[in-house]
């Protein structure tokens, strides 16, 4: 039989993409599977047997770790990147990062086609898609939960079902420890950041450290975990429309989140600040609907990059409890202005000038006054 | 000796603006002292006596609570009002509060001048000012902090220095017990929302339940100080240009920011979101800088209450450690359909038309991609 | 025959839609037409004869001008809509008026069913459904120019081709004469806002003046179009993601947004103006992506109308030779203060103040620029 | 007599900067005069000798043509800068460029202190010194209009009064004809970019161009100007909170921002544009306040420099009766892809693609009415 053509498929090693496997090549499709480790917790031997056993033509299973937490992780970093006020956006940022190395493996292996087993209600699907056209404009997805012939087949599968019911709550979290369960003394730790980037994590008690970048997030992915941070249970609003309630854990980001904050904070201009602010909830929202890779998320990364030019220093903190607690900060590069902030010192500054400063801005609120005034003395 | 005129000054009881009071006389004016209560813990007899003592004309001792929680802090919790990503704005949202009442005391006692112990490199004496400008254009301000002759023979007395002393970090937290001497079980409450403001809470346990803003607002500083929750050590960027460091404890507006947060997200269209989250960080600013007395934050107020005209629902979270978890929400005009995010049924949504929203996404991707091709072609 | 239902099409009396009708009964449909009057020109009764003869159960022939004019251009000239800094989204704006008359007619005549002739890679595809899907959520969209069957069969054919030819540049402009043809002296026109909302135009010199708002829009198209007033030559982003040319003439509604324009800035305070202008601009985008009908679009024209409560008065202009001169503006609500804003006058106004307001706004760059030197020393 | 110190004053050569100037030396300065060339009709020579005559100790006549063309018009002809939707910024873009040439002359001088005419009352006041504190942090300014004893001294006098009458309306426009004198028939123009920056202009007809950037700026001017292009009759907001009328003309501004923004539109995608036009919106806010040496305006100068990378591109356009008429544009790096758009080809795009784009985007809308009718059938 003649093949339709090689497919290459991003594989979990679980029931629901080893069904797209099979399937795929009843097709009539010569299958490469493709496993990502971005860190998460898996069999990979396992999984890499389990996809030869059923057929597969090929098998990738790539370490893509220290990519992901430099090209993708430290970025979102430096852009204080969280949707909707609260989620942190750990799996959006994850799919560009494999969907790359996907579409670098079908060119390589001459594939004209990818696949993946995201379904067709969820933001992953576009996430993925996305990346493949954008990097592979001629690609052709397969998306097999979008598929009736597939969808219909499989969909009320006893065993699928199972699947799903193994993902119940109590498993959930698979990083974090409940806050209750968590020790009772904080670990107190110090990370020190270039260019808003962290370059080093040290635990002040135990002298320990590291510093390179996939050292570093693990670390903190641990600490953070071992004490609770970062788990929201919340309702979002997905791009293709509909509100879903998600759970998620990001112990190390969280605690990154916080503490490139704080340094941020104390050394960027204000004005500075504000713009990258508007530019970092704009980043944000790229990543959680797919658009890593488009024109506008490669310029506002470039031009957040550039804000954090001076974001450097070293921020202590306290982990405890689900809590992140900022303890203090310095950098060489601070803004901040003991003396000139001093309530003992006037130094250069005039106090006088204030008042000017307050009759100026006032003057507008003064004039919108004056015109009430008028309409109301005229009705 | 002729009065230079009456004074209306905001008196808080303590050493500075004591000194003040003596300061005005000695400079030629009556004086009225004005002390508002908005819920901070003080001796407002022994103040009210000091004042007589000191010589003051009038005292005003006026407890403004119920109007301080409804008309300030409920605007501010609709608007998610946070500035710079921390800071929750409790005392900035004070300031046009007590100033409104102070400047209604003024006129009503014919007073031209107003005064108040706010220092020359702050925050308060601008949002205080500004109060004052746009309520009463024609207002003198007597801001002592600012002149000369005040500062230069008080700055240095060891008195004030002691009193600044005593402000050492130790007391820097009054309403917020420490997260780690904080009761190891958590207290879970229910807080219901209309129209994006608390109208109830209740402890799920104990069954007690609150419905006033007032109460209810009090109730949630109470639980959240037990379990150390809101409590903050920032540097922040002040509206005259300097960097500062603050400490600050807001335990019921933490909960609160979490609780409505959830609500809102839940209830709201994900662009009206979007659009009043913009909107937010503009309110933040504008209470921040002092500016609440102002066409444009008047404006603000009025589109983001019209956006929270179907944020009602009721929040459930747990408080413990320093921290407020999410445990669920309801809510009758909820926008979360579970049988349309379901992976189960289809309903009325085709997985296939995600297929057409993924591609025409791509096409603005597939054209750069194109266009970047043709140059490296080029080149 | 089983007919499979009632379609209402929408109908424009040329070829294409005509097209339409026959293909539809063919497929088994009842059709009824509809035809909207928006104020273009058409031969509406030729237009009822035609589809009457081509097998029209029904045929609907509406006038929809003056409820076009109020409730959406008018919103429009309040919001300062242009799309791109240029497009003033005439036929945009047409979209949801006409479709939402045609669904009042699906649902009054049982009709399951609206079809159209737009093509399918434009935006009015897009403008015409989200209006019908958001009026009237079962409803079933037939779009025949997305349609396989249909398009491979008419695509190619000779009289729609010339039709589409018969619509060379030369005929481009319906409104407008060249401005190189247009009178060689200006009309001047005054025209009076109230909330925004232009309620009164005048023609100085002849007295003439128009006081409905279709009779003062009509009015506006003569008067623009005799001066060539409004014509643009565009490339524009669609919404679907390409790049396309665009030719559009908007004569009344150049004049318009000049108008309102400067009564609004002469009226508005600042910093409401400016939060004002960025919902224009989010107004603009969802008027040309087709979201009126959204609970964003309805949120935001909430607050946009609120925001002209003040704008109301008269502004004078000439119209001349393709362009709009502002000659002068007046208003009982104006914030501008000849006497505040004078040279000659102190007034209530101290120049010394600026000093403060100067030097405090500079606190922050001397700042920044004594860090520099800091590294600039160092490095 | 010890000199107080060294002042540079910024120096007109007219009645006003005379008085300044004599006043300086009566109060015991050195006066230092600068007159900058940044292209204004002049008589350099007899500012000169006047300065002289009136006890200058030194004179400074620097042409600043080019730096100011290519260092402030430039940039801001990328950002598009406008402020309040219609003006063009003219004179605030040069402030900055005249003050920075003083403060080099200050410093090297030895001078602590610099001066300069501006009202108390105006915008300019505020570009120029925060533009000194920015670049000469410890410098001291002396603003005789601020100045009380200066003020009250000359604001009275007749000379003075009448030297502001000669700057009548009929006066009021040096550079540009009025449209209704203009030539009867075009001129058609092509303007060339580089990187969103103007580097030649060609005149069709007569075949003549330019293309050093003060050649093309000089050129533009005067073709507008013959044309009548540019006028401009607002009232504006200043930064210190007044309205204000201003009457402008930029005769080569308004050619290049019609021109920049064809060829931007036609090779920026819509969403870099998007991100770009609000930080071009904040860009002339900061421009017209003042702030072009700050951080904040650095950073923004930054990334709209950036996104102008890919825009480059030939437009031609035809300048008559006041308005300039974009006739097209060409472009080897444009996004528009004519066989994309085209009715007749489908190529990659396939219209069904567009069915469930449209659908998904419906879903929020759908969602939104059925929360509606729930409500309504419960009401």
């Amino acid at each position: 039989i003649m093949s339709k053509g090689t497919v290459v498929l991003a594989y979990s090693g679980g029931l629901d993409t080893s069904c797209i496997l099979v399937w795929l090549k009843e097709e009539g499709y010569d299958v490469i599977t493709f496993l990502a480790n971005i860190g998460q917790e898996e069999d990979f031997d396992a999984a890499k047997k389990k996809a030869e056993s059923l057929g597969a033509k090929k098998v990738f299973i790539e370490d893509l770790r220290a990519e992901f937490v430099e090209e993708f992780i430290w970025p979102s970093v430096q852009a204080s990147a969280i949707y909707e006020d609260r989620y942190l956006l750990g799996t959006s940022v994850a799919r560009p990062c494999i969907a790359r190395r996907q579409i670098q493996i079908a060119r390589q292996e001459g594939a004209q086609y990818v696949s993946h087993g995201a379904t067709g209600k969820g933001n992953d699907q576009i996430r993925f898609e996305l990346t493949c056209y954008a990097l592979y404009p001629e690609v052709k997805i397969i998306a097999p939960w979008r598929i009736p012939e597939f969808y219909n087949r499989f969909v009320g599968r006893k065993d699928l079902m199972e699947y799903a019911k193994s993902h119940a709550p109590a498993d959930l979290y698979l990083m974090t420890k409940s806050p209750e369960d968590a020790p009772n003394s904080p670990d107190v730790l110090e990370i020190e950041f270039k260019k808003g980037v962290p370059i080093k994590v040290t635990h002040i008690k135990e002298g320990k450290s590291k510093d390179t970048p996939l050292d570093i997030f693990s670390y903190l992915n641990e600490i953070g975990g071992r004490h609770g941070v970062g788990r929201i249970d919340i309702v979002e609003n997905r791009f293709i429309g509909m509100k879903s309630r998600g759970i998620y854990e990001t112990p190390g980001g969280t605690i990154l989140y916080h503490a490139h904050l704080d340094i941020e904070t104390f050394t960027l201009d204000r004005e500075v600040r504000r713009i990258k602010q508007g530019l970092g909830v704009k980043f944000a929202e790229m990543l959680y609907n797919g658009f890593w890779y488009s024109p506008e998320c490669e310029f506002v990364r470039h031009c957040i990059d550039k804000s954090q030019e001076s974001v450097d220093g070293k921020v202590q903190l306290s982990v405890f409890k689900g809590q992140v607690y900022i303890l203090g900060r310095e950098s060489p590069k601070s803004l901040y202005n003991e003396e000139l902030v001093s309530m003992d010192v006037q130094g250069d500054y005039d106090p006088c000038d204030a008042s000017g400063f307050i009759k100026i801005n006032a003057v507008r609120l003064r004039e919108h006054h004056r015109l009430q005034g008028e309409h109301r003395s005229k009705h």
